[in-house]
């Protein structure tokens, strides 16, 4: 099977891309020098700050470094491919963000992230920069997964960026940080759709073959294996087996508040995602519910993978759903 | 062939679509009863400036309504899926943004479009509703085609929104926004490689048939043919011949300042489009070019297709380049 792909030598996707992306915003963000790792441009305006780091393996763009900028994260480091940055890149990041008041860390739950991220943390702390983190597992498909204790960390990850960014930027301490995490976290829940998986630049073929007309559920943003596989149906009942997945876990109350993401996983467009978005609105409606807050595009993608994951974020405080309409200055939000 | 999309009913695709949009974006976009066309929320802030309205055939998502919104398009009328908003919804449209002040027109050059756009127009005229417009026509890549009289309307357009928007915003009158609409429409040129092609929902199949490893240098959005067919090479190739053609038109010189777009057309991810972007600044710059803003993203998509479009508008007036960077409040800006 041919590689059809828009890149150079497939060892140099990252640095090209990450290049590509820094130059083509000079004015949100800085690349530390030799590294992966993204700041925002005007970490100045972050003085006596708090700093937040996230990242992960690229291939999901626009997370994370789509996120970093003023409002939301202070920076991001971006691994090969589907994998774990290393410990010294993201202690490069929290170095060069921290401002004196520590740094917090947001992780995806995947082994390797939680250990690098925790081993980084240690480097940081022996040079008395104070940091603490957050493991976000809002994919509630399937428990323990291929490169993950638990549940896997996906879209939802970025309703964590958002809420902790406008903290953040408001002030807040480290403890207040930790506390707003450990608050909002198990609020976020997101389940997935695949119709075809991610081709990663260095392994060529994709990760896995769906038939012509098949689809699978509760697919991973690294082509991990979901909870069933079936002929395609229409948006409609996609619609109906997600949310009703996400409701046996939330139980959805009209009397809630909710922000609601449809997030493309990078070949699906917005044509697609529009009328899924639709259909999940009637959907909500009937049970009374109107979305506070709503985002629909490419935000956690896999990089050429066709499907569609939903977020719901209970907003339980009202706190959040104003951190969610905070101004920010991001390439991606 | 299967068709493998999250849609319902084919024929449902674009009243599902604009109604999923307007209802998860609701401080942003309002729908014009019984039509698909849409408008400013808050449009009470717009009393006595001139209203813009843009459209087309829907399939370029997030153009048109993605632009819509306070600093940018007044409305923005969806047709069909590659097929012109017929005259009385665009009238429509016309009248739901007037202030008094009249309606300004940004129309991609498309027959039907400017047909029918005209009409509108006419319609609008006889209600007493002052029109003026102006035809896009950045696409370099051949003259005549499917559908269009001289050179076709592509990305670039939204550069034209973005200045115009900005310009009427701050209180231009319908002349002003002619004079300044004809002054950067010969500035703005865009060309466009694709690896595959649209499959537009009704027709079930995709518009032409590539080989595995071929690819087409100045396609359309509509899948109208381009300039010439071969093999997929490495991205700094395609940014070469992408780069010299808009050279040989332009006659990019290092003295004079740009924007660039670069513009994914719904299925190629930010990888891929962030390593474009990587190569298009290392070539610009070996002809001593930085240029002076850049946008890289899905923003005129056509549909499902694979491949990236790029758009240089020489900045011949330094007020253009402000307009880029004036705030707005749009879902896709």
């Amino acid at each position: 099977m041919f590689m059809k792909k828009i890149i150079n030598d497939p060892h140099d996707v990252v640095p090209e891309m990450v290049d590509g992306l820094v130059r083509s915003y000079p004015s949100i963000l800085e690349q530390v020098p030799d590294t992966l790792a993204m700041v925002r441009a005007d970490k100045d305006s972050m003085k006596g700050k708090v700093g937040i780091v996230s990242g992960g393996g690229s291939g999901h763009e626009p997370t994370h470094a789509g996120f970093v900028g003023k409002g939301m994260l202070s920076g991001a480091v971006a691994g090969q491919v589907f994998t774990s940055p290393t410990p010294d890149q993201i202690y490069a990041a929290i170095k060069a963000v921290d401002q004196g008041k520590g740094v917090f860390l947001v992780v995806k739950n995947y082994s390797g992230d939680v250990m690098n991220f925790d081993m980084a943390k240690d480097m940081a702390e022996m040079d008395d920069i104070e940091v603490r983190r957050i493991v976000v597992d809002d994919d509630i498909a399937v428990k323990d997964s291929l490169y993950t204790q638990g549940r896997r960390g996906v879209a939802g990850t970025i309703f964590m960026h958002k809420v902790l960014g406008a903290a953040a930027q408001e002030g807040a301490s480290l403890d207040d940080l930790e506390k707003l995490a450990n608050a909002v976290l198990p609020n976020i829940k997101t389940i997935a759709v695949a119709l075809s998986a991610a081709t990663v630049p260095e392994a060529g073929k994709p990760g896995f073959e769906l038939a012509e007309d098949e689809i699978e559920f509760g697919v991973g943003i690294h082509s991990e294996p979901g909870y069933r596989r079936e002929k395609l149906r229409p948006s409609k009942e996609l619609v109906e087996e997600l949310l009703g997945k996400l409701d046996d876990e939330m139980h959805l109350d009209p009397n809630k508040q909710y922000a609601m993401l449809v997030n493309g996983m990078g070949a699906t467009p917005l044509m697609e995602q529009y009328i899924f978005a639709h259909d999940t609105l009637d959907q909500l409606k009937a049970k009374n519910i109107t979305p506070a807050f709503t985002k629909v595009g490419n935000y956690m993608t896999s990089i050429d993978m066709a499907g569609i994951s939903l977020t719901l974020f209970e907003l339980a405080d009202p706190a959040w759903l104003k951190a969610l309409n905070y101004p920010v200055e991001t390439v991606a939000w």
